[in-house]
C-alpha cells in the first residue's frame, strides 16, 4: 500500500482528532502517504480529499471536535453511491481506509468492501461505549468526566436548596455514561436501558432517602432512545412527592465537546497507531479495540451487532454508596 | 452591636460563600459576635441558628452554592411571620443582620426594618447581574464564565457538523448573561429581553451567514421570562431553513454552581468585608455594591426598583464581530 | 467483626475520599460500625478516633486531599509505637483496619498484623501508580489529567515563542506519569527512570525536530529520585544547542490536588467497597486491585516488594507519534 | 486608510488571539484590508506579513497563545532595524499599526513614528497588569484565574498535611497578580514588591497562625525582579520555624496560557474594535484601554513610565480575611 485516506463519520466525539493524529503519523512513519476526506462517506463521493502531512496533524491531539468534519451521508447506502466513492479513491490512487466512528461508519465500510474489495480498518469513536470489541470507545470517559462536572455543579444548588436534581446523562441505548457519571457523582439512583426502573422505583428510593435525613438527592437518567424523558419520569415523581422540590437538567451537546481526557487521548493514539499498521499489514473490515489494556481486533459485523453487557457489580454498587 | 447574623437568600450564587466568611471574620476582626441563620428567612423564623467562629468558615471561599443553605419562605411576607422571625432574632440577642441575595431578600429586609427597625445591609448574590447599584452581582462572572465553557464545548462540534446551535442561557429579565457570554463565545447572535429581536432577525443572520460561506453559526437566546423559549424560536427558525441543521441547547442548572471566579471570590470578599464594617457603624437598608471599582451603597428600594442597563456598545459589538 | 477503622496515609491523592466514603458505607451498609482515624499511624498511636455514619461522608466524593489527614509517624515503626497503637484500637473495640496509601502505609500494617494479629485490607492510594497487583492507583488518571492541563498551557506559549520547554512531571521512581502525559501532552520525548535518556539523546531528538522545521517542542521529564534534575539536563542542552530558547517548568504540588477524575471516583469507590467486603469476610493483609477490571487481592509483601513494569508499546509510541 | 497591520509582541498572554480577532474584523467591517505581521517586530523587518480575512480570525476568539506569534527583536531598537521595518511596511502598502503588547512593544512603536511617521494604536496585552492607563490588561484576569486553580488544588495537599506552602506566582515589578490570587485562594499572606515584607514578618505571621490553630497555611509570593526568589525566604523561613513542614512551589509558565477568561474575551475584543476604529480615526501613538468600564486612550510614554498604583484596601483585606 502507498497511498491511504483518513475519515470520521457518525457523531463527533473528544479524542477524534487524537486518533486521526496517530493514525496519520503511523502511517507516514512507516513510509505510506496519507489523505483526509472531509466529511466522511459524503465527502468520499465528492472527491473531497485532502493531503496530510505529518504537521498538518500537529497541536490537535488536545481539540475536540474533529478536524476531517463529519455528516449523514444517505448516498453512500445506495450502490451508486458507493460506486461513485469507489471511482473517487481509484482516481486519488488511494488503497486503503481508516473509518473512526460509531456503527453507521463500520456497517457502511462492510459494504463497500463486499461490493468493491477497499479494505477498512475502524477505530471506535463515540462518547455512547456502546460498541462490542473494546473496553472503552474514544470520547466515553471524556464525556463521563464532562457530565460529572455537571453533576458536581448542579449539586452545590441542590444541597444549598435541599432539592432533589434529576439529570438526563447522553448514551442513546446504553447505560454506560448514566451508571459511570452516577456513581462518580454520588447520585442516590441510576436509571439506565438495561435495567426497566420505573418512576415507582424512583419515587420508593426518594422517600427512602427523606426518612434517612437525605436533604438532598441526585438521580442520574440515561436518554435511551427517546432524549427528553428525564421530564415524564419527572412529572410523575412530581405527582406522587408533592412535598419535594424537584428539578430537571437535561446536559445536551456539552457532553460531545471539549478537550479530551488523558485517557481518550492515549485510548485514540493507542487505537490510530494500531489500526495504520494492521491496514498496512493487510488486515481489513475489523475494528481496533483494547480489552485488558492489550490490542485487539474485531470483525466490524460484531462490533455492530454484539451486545457488550454493564458490568452488574457498578449497577448494584449504587445501591450500597447512596446508604 | 455585640452580634450580629447572616444569612444567604433567594438561588444561590458562586461566591456566596465567600461572601459569608469575609463578612464574618470582618465582624470578628472588629470584636463582635457572628450567628449563621440557616435557610434564610424560613431559618430565621423557626430559630435556626449556628455560631459561626472564623475557623467555621475556613477553606469555604472555594465553594460554590452556600454552606448557609436557602430556602423559599411565605411566612415572612406576611406580618406574623415577621414577628416570629424578630423574637427569635431578640431571644438570641442579635442586633443587625447581612443579607445576602437578590431582590426578594432585600424586599423582605426593608419590610422587617418598617416593623421592627432591625437594621439590615446587603450584598447582591445573583447569577442575573440585574440589581441597580452594582456594576457586578456575586456569581454573575462565574455563571458567565461556565456558560462559555458549554458554549466552547458546543462549538467543537457545531464545527464538526457544520450545525447550527441555539443555546439558551440563564438571566431572568436581563440579558447580561447571553451578552457576555454571547461575545465571549463568539456567537452570531444574541436574543435579550432588552431588545425584541424576532425569528426574522435570527432567520435572516443565518442565511446572510451562509451566504459568506460560516459553516456552523452559534445563537445565545436569553432565556427571558419563561424558560425554554428557544425551542419555539428554533421552531420557527428550523421551519424557514429547512436546509440548515439546527440544534437546541438549554444549559440550565449548571450555571449556578461550580467553584466561583477569581472576580467573584474577589469581589465577594470586597462586599463582605463593607458589609460588616457598614452596619457595624450604623448604616441600615442599604445593598453594598461596587462602581467603578469603589465600594458604594445604594438603599434597598432603589436596588430593587430601578433598572440597571445593559452596555449598548456590547451589544452592537456582536454584529462587528460576528461577520 | 463489629467494628473497623479507616485511615489514609503517605502522599495524599485525589480520590481517597471516594475511597473512604465507599469503604465507610459499604461497612455500614454490612451492619459494622465504622471509625476514622486522624492522621493515619500517628492519630492511632494518640487514639484521634472519630465515629464515621454513613452522612459524614456525604459530599466528599469529589473533593481532592484527605477528610482524615495524613502524616508521617516515625514512632509506628517501633515495636512500642505499635504496642500503643494497639492499645488505642483494643480500647476501642475495632477489630480490623482498612489502609489507603501507598508502600509505606503497608509496611506498616504487615508489621502491625505479625505483633498484634490485627487484620488489615489496604487499597492503593497515590499518584505515583508504582504499587505491583492493580492496573492504577488511586489519584493517578487525576495526576495525569492535571500534568496535561498544564502542559497544554505550556505550549499555548512554546508555540508561540518558537521554544523548548522541559517539563518535570512527578512519579518518584516511576515513569508512568511521565509516560501518559507525554503521549498526552504530544510531547517530543519523555525522559524516564525505567531507560537511562542521557542529555545527548535529548539534544539529539532536538536537533533533528528542528530540521524537520519543528518550531517548538515539550520534553516531559520524570524527576525520578531528585526533584529538580530537569535543570541539569536543561543545562546540559543549552550549552549544546544556545540557539534555542529553552525553558524549564517543574509543574510540582499542583498534581497532588484537584477533584478527581471519573476514573479515580470510580476505581477508589469500587476498591473502598471490595476493602471493607474483604475485611469481613476475613482475608486480611492484603491489597486490592483492580487488574483488567476484576477485583484482585494482593499480599501487601507483593505489593510493595514486585515492581510494575511499564507498557513497553506506550514508550516507543512517542517516537512514532512525534514525527 | 486603505491597508493596516496587526501584530502580538512580548511575552503572550490569553486573550490576544481575541483582540487580533476583534481589530481584524472592526478594520474588514469599515472597509479596510488587514495583514497579520508574523513575530512581531522580527517579522516586520524581515517581511513576514499574511493577509487576514474575517475568516482567517473565526474559531480562534477562545485560544491561549497568539497565531501571529511573537518574539524578541534587537534590530528594531537600531535605527537601520526600523528602516528595514518601515520599507516592508511601504512595499506592502501599509498604513497604520496595531500592536497588542507590553511596554517593549510601546516604546518600539513610539521611536518608530518618531522616525518615519507610522502611526501606531496599541493594545495592552500583558498578565502582569502593569500598565497605566486602564484597569485591566489582557491576559490578566486569565492569569489570576489559573493561579487560583493551581492554589486551590494545593491547598488539598496543604491540609490534608498541616503544612505550609510558600507559592511563587508571576507579575514581575507588579503584586497585582499576587494580590488577587492571595485574597482569591485565602492566603494567609501575601508578599508583594510594592511592600518590603520580610521574613521576619512572615515568621511572625505563621507562627501567629499557628497560636490560632491554623493547621495549614498560604503563602503567596510575587515573583518581584528575579524568579525564584520564594526559594531564599522559604530557607529563613525554614530555619526559624523548625517544626513546620514548609514546602515551596513555583507555579511559572502554566500562568500565561490557557482559554482565556470571558473577563478578557470581553475585555481583548473591545479593545480590538476601539484600536482598529482609533487608528482609522487618525488617532495614533496611544494605548487602548478601560477606566471605569469606558474607553479611553493613553499617549504611550504615560503608559510605560507612570506607574499603577496597587488598590490598598485589598492589601489590607488580606490581614482582615486571614484571621
Amino acid at each position: 500500500m502507498k497511498k491511504i485516506a483518513v475519515f470520521t463519520s457518525g457523531g463527533d466525539a473528544p479524542g477524534m482528532n487524537a486518533c486521526v493524529r496517530a493514525a496519520v503519523r503511523s502511517a507516514i512513519y512507516n513510509g505510506v502517504e496519507v489523505v483526509g476526506i472531509i466529511r466522511g462517506y459524503k465527502g468520499m463521493i465528492e472527491g473531497d480529499f485532502q493531503p496530510l502531512s505529518s504537521h498538518s496533524v500537529s497541536n490537535i491531539i488536545q481539540k475536540g471536535g474533529t478536524i476531517l468534519k463529519s455528516a449523514r451521508c444517505e448516498e453512500f447506502k445506495t450502490k451508486e453511491g458507493r460506486a461513485k466513492a469507489y471511482d473517487q479513491l481509484v482516481k486519488n490512487g488511494i488503497e486503503g481506509l481508516i473509518a473512526i466512528g460509531g456503527d453507521g461508519s463500520f456497517t457502511g465500510a462492510d459494504l463497500f468492501l463486499k461490493d468493491f474489495d477497499i479494505p477498512t480498518i475502524g477505530c471506535p469513536g463515540t462518547i455512547d461505549n456502546d460498541l462490542y470489541g473494546t473496553d472503552y470507545t474514544i470520547g466515553f470517559d471524556t464525556a463521563v468526566n464532562t457530565a460529572l462536572d455537571a453533576i458536581d455543579k448542579i449539586r452545590d444548588t441542590a444541597d444549598s436548596h435541599d432539592r432533589v436534581f434529576m439529570i438526563e446523562v447522553m448514551g442513546r441505548n446504553s447505560g454506560y455514561i448514566a451508571v459511570q457519571s452516577g456513581i462518580g457523582g454520588g447520585a442516590e439512583l441510576v436509571m439506565i436501558p438495561e435495567y426497566q426502573t420505573t418512576s415507582e422505583e424512583v419515587i420508593h428510593a426518594l422517600s427512602k432517602g427523606k426518612e434517612n435525613k437525605k436533604a438532598s438527592s441526585i438521580v442520574v437518567v440515561a436518554e435511551g432512545k427517546v432524549a427528553g424523558r428525564v421530564h415524564d419520569i419527572a412529572k410523575d415523581v412530581k405527582e406522587a412527592l408533592p412535598h419535594f422540590d424537584i428539578r430537571v437538567s437535561t446536559l445536551g451537546h456539552i457532553q460531545r465537546g471539549g478537550k479530551p481526557s488523558a485517557l481518550d487521548r492515549i485510548l485514540a493514539s493507542r487505537m490510530g497507531v494500531a489500526a495504520a499498521e494492521a491496514l498496512l499489514n493487510g488486515r481489513k473490515n475489523e475494528m481496533v479495540g483494547i480489552i485488558d489494556d492489550k490490542i485487539v481486533f474485531t470483525p466490524f459485523s460484531d462490533a455492530i451487532s454484539k451486545s457488550k453487557p454493564l458490568n452488574d457489580d457498578l449497577v448494584k454498587m449504587v445501591n450500597v454508596l447512596s446508604i
